[in-house]
């Protein structure tokens, strides 16, 4: 058996708790063997650390990377149809690989060791993923608005496929979604066809859902109903499912939310910068839904680092609740990790003996993490990406002393350059 | 005369246009000399970097970095009375230095050179920043609420001694304000007996304003005027004057500032940590009123890095207006460099010959800033304080490679911790 041991840290324990331990990790189960004073040939040094669960990104869109600040300060339905879109409709297969190595390696540097992708030339992230030791759960995002129907039931088709195929790859890494993008720009006879094949093929569905007012506010006047009562009337939120955004969300769908036990990827730098509004996340956790939390794609956030999400967390949710106690930051912490985790179907985000052995190994040597009265609230409001030293997937050490040791960090760094700036020459 | 060419680089101009430029800057007038293709003998090595005009922090109160996260996930008035005051009764002279140093170098370390500190032992914040290198303008926090008369105009002429004593300290790096609290912990008949003399000794005043609806409330309800109508009968808002928060202001309150020529320093963070509300700053913008950024004390942000405090403003500035155009990037930086220099008083802020040789270059070669679409983005949107990598001040080298020159940080770090721990323990 390899084992592997992080050695010399604090460790944040379920309960939020921190404590002086080691974490022993089994490499070839990929699991966290045991946690206390231990001992261990081969180990990884977390001395003046802090050993935290590995964050979990439960909604992005990883290769838009190549549009960082590429369109800003635009208004969503602008955004997508005026930039985004255009620039989607060029992209290749390579640009995909490229992108989303660039968007692994700044996840590997801001301590994520899960994430949920949602975009095109899938099977290139599927081989990204598992060359990037990382787990995912990953999916096509299917679109049929301003498709012909044959076009359109290909595409619904060609993300079943997806799903099918991969669930289970990269020895159970990587699991599928069906993932039709969302209520308004896929058609409700498609859901029909489809949603029931996505639930023989045993895959969950995700989707964004109740992102803005301009996606709400024509599903009302057209069905009479919420979108939610829309969406489950078209076979969605069953158990696992899972929605991105819900932003705008009225009382009924939110106790539809918990009775079903869907899941709700919180996404609060996009929904800010998209000035999409301000999620009741204070009233998803007190009615028992299951949160997560996600970057959304780099062109609308415009990283991928989970501490400043965890921070826009507790911040917005206390502007949403008009109270300051609202989305302390144990339940941020909670819900970038295990919220997380649990949605996308790992058993990741807690450090705790038969866990995946995820995690990230943050350094508090630093001026703004000193005084360390609360190592969580520093965690929430504090930390950023660049203080995480190593991270750890699976049992095996992705990037160790801030050197990523899956990919030639530099080298990807130029093909993403002149891949993004072709890219845009061709969509301009 | 003694120079420094800042070459290789980048640099971001006053236009917003970034071009390839070194920039030399006299070191003993403290002023920028040229920028273009230079040539110089002691250079401050820039390539692959961005020169951007140093951050200026136009609201905080330094030493609180002793009271980061103490206390979070709490309301603004329970917070302060409850957690913040009893701990800052027992905060002695040194515990201030010691924790001004702390934030100084956290300053330093994100690419901030001038700042606005409001607090209590402020000779010993003189002291500090003189030792820094760094510019502000600094005043004695005066409080009057809960106090006899006697007690009250003690408090104030305090105020106003310090600022008489020390404006134009360290070379005139340092200036001074009259600094009362706020306008609801300050009673009117102090307001009325000083602040003419705050006009006679040429300071400015600075005071929180219009932060939260708890504050504003019960000066309509006892006055039956807005507060800064209220402000302005006590002799406030005349030109130099500024305000920290302006979250809560009306149509006539913003004119009001706008025709006064009074700076708001717009505070993001702690407005949605604390809960307070969004400020309306596309409206103040719009309506030509000075706007600069604060970061607010670390007990309610909880860091002072100026990076994390633009993508919040520009993020909420969104939000508040209901429009994702809103607070756009290049708003944003122009608030947190020259927006908040000139409310300060200071001739920084821009890159260009004889303005003040304050400065910061940021390190490009990271993944989060790849790619480079628009690098004005990236500052709002990406950058965060550990990708600077040299801060530069009144044309001297504060930080080089990361090293802060003028203070020993693990030194001070140490001293910090201790000095926080025994500080909590005395109130507790």
């Amino acid at each position: 058996m390899s084992e592997l041991l992080v050695s010399g840290g604090q460790v944040l324990l379920p309960d939020h708790s921190v404590e002086r331990a080691d974490v022993l990790l089994d490499q070839d189960s990929g699991e966290i063997v045991d946690v206390g004073d231990l001992s261990g040939d081969d180990e990884l040094d977390a001395s003046g650390g802090l050993v935290i669960p590995g964050l979990v990104n439960a909604h992005t869109h990883v290769a838009m990377t190549l549009l960082r600040g590429y369109a800003d300060d635009k208004p969503l339905d602008a955004w997508l149809q005026e930039d985004i879109w255009p620039v989607e409709a060029e992209l290749t297969a390579e640009d995909v690989r490229v992108g989303t190595e660039l968007g692994l390696i700044e996840m590997l540097k801001s301590g994520t060791t899960a994430l949920n992708d949602m975009y095109f030339f899938m099977p290139e992230v599927v081989e990204t993923v598992e060359s990037a030791g990382m787990r995912a759960r990953l999916g096509y995002g299917a679109i049929t608005v301003g498709k012909d129907d044959d076009a359109a039931r290909e595409e619904m088709r060609d993300g079943l496929a997806f799903a099918r195929e991969y669930d289970g790859a990269a020895d159970g890494r990587i699991r599928t979604a069906f993932m039709p993008h969302s209520l308004t720009t896929v058609g409700a006879e498609y859901y029909r066809e489809f949603v029931p094949q996505a639930r023989e093929a045993d895959v969950p569905v995700h989707l964004h859902a109740n992102e803005t007012t301009d996606e709400v506010d024509p599903i009302v006047d057209e069905h009479g109903e919420r979108p939610l009562e829309y969406a489950a009337r078209l076979g969605l939120l069953e158990p696992g499912d899972y929605l991105a955004h819900g932003v705008h969300l009225d009382g009924s769908e939110i106790e539809l939310l918990a009775d079903r036990g869907t899941g709700v990827v919180h996404c609060p730098a996009s929904n800010m910068k998209l000035a999409s509004g301000m999620a009741p996340v204070q009233d998803l956790l007190d009615a028992g839904v299951p949160v997560g939390l996600g970057t959304d794609g780099a062109a609308s956030n415009n990283d991928l680092d989970m501490f400043d999400e965890m921070r826009d967390a507790a911040m917005l949710g206390k502007l949403a609740a008009d109270d300051a106690s609202a989305v302390d930051a144990e339940s941020v912490v909670e819900m970038a990790t295990r919220g997380s985790a649990e949605i996308l179907g790992f058993d990741s985000g807690r450090i705790e003996r038969g866990a995946n052995a995820d995690l990230a190994v943050i350094d508090l040597d630093a001026p703004h993490l000193t005084p360390a009265h609360d190592l969580v609230s520093h965690l929430t409001y504090a930390a950023r990406g660049s203080d995480v030293r190593h991270t750890v997937c699976d049992g095996q050490v992705l990037m160790r002393d801030r050197d990523v040791q899956v990919f030639d960090e530099r080298a990807v760094r130029e093909r993403a350059s002149e891949r993004a700036s072709a890219l845009v020459e061709r969509a301009e």
